[in-house]
């Protein structure tokens, strides 16, 4: 399978990840060392195994999530694309909703692009930060 | 000022963090609508002068934190480079200390390379994300 934009990656995925489905998942993905993943609030996975299997633990004993994607802003060189995302994602029962900002990388490898990064974090507040913040 | 590769850019960045130097972080990032940036647990902003602002905020009545940063991953293509970065941050005080996961984008125009985009999350946990989490 070969996905000949990053918006065509990029609607795999979140495909995938509505039906749960983890074949699909894993076609997306870079299958590199050098991909990686970072869910929200949790650490970095490097490298597609391990991102797979972080994938695979999510699908894992959940109903299909409703997820809406809609790309913010969008980047492309010839071989790298970078995505920032606002995804709208409700679990399956419907009780718990959540605004997802996502920064997706794509390459372009051996004429298909695939998704080397995923930084998807939770937005805990809506403000400006606030001085003396950490960061 | 100019920055000849996206590490250099960065250092620059992390340098005006570390120094609470807002003219200098003024410098690195592309001066774009398309600049973003997302600060741990915070919204989208977009466009250089609302990611500028953040920043004089942040740094207002703030003492100089700590920051080291490591190049987690690294991928280049002529005009867009993605480092994937490990931050190690503390407080002027000593007293907060957090590691941030960081998606650092940046983009070669005019013959320098500039910070567009900016992506940064605090782990909450260090585990496995659960079955049934909503990602």
């Amino acid at each position: 399978m070969t996905f000949s934009t990053a918006a065509e990656a990029e609607q795999a995925f979140y495909d995938a990840f509505r039906e749960l489905d983890i074949d699909a998942m894993q076609r997306i993905w870079a299958d590199s060392p050098d991909a990686s993943c970072i869910h929200p609030g949790g650490g970095l996975l490097q490298g597609a195994e391990s991102v797979i299997d972080s994938w695979r633990s999510i699908f894992r004993d959940t109903s299909p999530p409703q997820v809406e994607h809609r790309i913010v802003q969008a980047s492309a060189d010839n071989r790298l694309a970078v995505h920032t995302v606002e995804e709208h994602v409700s679990s399956g029962d419907g009780q718990r909703h959540a605004v997802v900002l996502a920064t997706n990388i794509y390459i372009n490898r051996d004429g298909s692009w695939r998704m080397l990064a995923h930084h998807a974090s939770l937005p805990l507040v809506e403000r400006e930060p606030e001085a003396g913040a950490l960061h």
